[in-house]
């Protein structure tokens, strides 16, 4: 587990790459008084469009010069692949990702305009990419996990400490939780610094691992069925993962698809800003009450939504 | 004309109502290295999505109490609109807007959310309003011009020192020109405090008076083609604005419709933001390269677009 020795440390190499997100109150001036004040964590004002920058940074700069030096290797379907491709461009080393062949060509585009190798592979093989952290002919490669990895949720972990300066009584933080990491980081921050502080992940109906998880109080599969939704959501946590949610977090809450729907079209609306489904669960839960009263903030984790899945949701506005 | 002074004076007063809005550098890794290197200042994250909440602000605090109890007036098609009614509705006191028949019902909604009233009048019974400072019925009100006020301008000034603190050896700023007051008012911060920076307006090919009055050197009437760009665009600029453009700025840039829907939907695509097009029509004649080379900040005034414009953008995708 980390620490929040790890987070402190994290922070000055995050800060080299990332910006300090802006927290802004979400308008909601017809909304009853008692509501919760929702406040709005900008991840996707990232240079990349998502919180996966801090990880990715952390992860790179902390490598050892002459692993470092060989090229990096990651496995990522999307917010992460742009993240290592970026950092890695900065620092003037290769990166290859490796995707399954299902990601979809604007990923691709964006991986290579950062100078990234983007390789497709079945999406079992690139699954278990995840567990076996390598792939064959880039054994050399330094690997960055995603999401499983102490220095990526210790970068992660930087936006807690934004949070609690930027936001000192926060009563409850509402994180999309995909791999697990990102939660895994903030809640780390929270319970050092103001344990108090709730800490819940957000999911998708369609693909609700961590709720499933808690309510049988282990590691559960779930069905998954695809969704716009596509940053988080998959038929189960990862082990590790798992025992890290299970001891920091207070629950997982979910939302449908089209309370997802609604948020996104809510944010684009009120805020002016391009959120990701995944992001959109985090608001739409706490919209809809399930996240309590007081100061709730929502991690925007990124905006990297398909356009025609944003076209169609704008036209209901 | 307003000094430096009055912005320094405006800002603790601006800052109780808005936020302080990050500026970010837009991600172009594909540009040659000889570009431009493009920041964003990004005031749609403002809580009513525009810069106009500065001015809007500044302006009713410093109002004599007791003229401010009578409660307010603007004329306004769009975002000043907005940003009186939220103002107003902090304070605890009455705004009225008069607006022109044609207004977006988004527009009278969004007012009405904020408990404002929206008072349709023919076109030209509205323009008058500009002139007169004051509307039948409405003559114990306190009026706020939209751009023509001194208060207005010291509080748009304030985001030129937020871009100053920023970004201290910025070399240039683009500014959208409408009415005036934010180029006005951010032009004053630079002059006196980095007289080296260049300040330019910022506008639409359909509609560019300012740029016809530099180029006869003197205020001059152009022909008006209604675009998608509603935030900006006019056929003459008011004779005192002129009269501080000239003063003020170094020249006009133009951006062509198509041009700005390009960046609209470049904005979308890396930065996850919608811009009104008044905002992309700065961006849009930096990456032109007219703003020239070094660092360049382009203001995002604000993200008030009609959402079926910006689908029809997005779908070019």
């Amino acid at each position: 587990m980390i620490t929040i020795a790890d987070i402190w440390a994290a922070r000055p190499i995050v800060m080299e790459a990332a910006i300090r997100t802006p927290l802004v109150r979400l308008q909601l001036p017809e909304a009853p008084a008692h509501s919760a004040e929702i406040y709005l964590k900008l991840e996707n004002l990232q240079p990349i469009g998502s919180f996966k920058l801090r990880g990715a940074q952390n992860a790179l700069r902390s490598a050892p010069p002459g692993t470092l030096a060989r090229g990096v290797l990651v496995a990522s379907a999307g917010n992460m692949a742009q993240g290592v491709a970026y950092v890695a461009q900065r620092l003037g080393v290769r990166a290859t990702i490796i995707a399954p062949d299902t990601a979809p060509e604007t990923k691709q585009r964006a991986v290579e305009r950062l100078g990234g190798e983007f390789v497709r592979v079945p999406r079992e093989r690139w699954w278990r990419t995840f567990q076996e952290r390598t792939f064959p002919g880039y054994e050399e490669r330094a690997f960055v996990h995603a999401f499983d990895d102490d220095l990526v949720m210790a970068g992660n972990g930087t936006i807690g400490l934004e949070i609690l300066e930027d936001l000192p009584d926060v009563d409850t933080i509402v994180v999309p939780f995909g791999g697990g990491g990102l939660a895994a980081g903030i809640a780390t921050a929270t319970r050092a610094l103001k344990p108090a502080t709730r800490v819940f992940a957000a999911e998708v109906a369609t693909a609700a691992p961590v709720s499933a998880s808690f309510a049988a109080g282990e590691a559960t599969q779930v069905p998954f069925e695809p969704s716009f939704v596509d940053g988080i959501g998959s038929t189960a946590v990862f082990p590790r993962m798992w025992e890290l949610a299970s001891n920091l977090l207070d629950g997982a809450l979910v939302a449908s698809v089209d309370e997802a729907k609604a948020a996104v079209r809510l944010l684009a609306e009120r805020q002016r800003i391009i959120a990701e489904g995944a992001a959109a669960c985090a608001v739409a839960v706490a919209l809809a009450g399930r996240a309590g009263g007081g100061k709730v903030v929502c991690i925007i984790s990124g905006g990297n939504i398909d356009f025609e899945v944003l076209r169609e949701i704008l036209a209901g506005v």
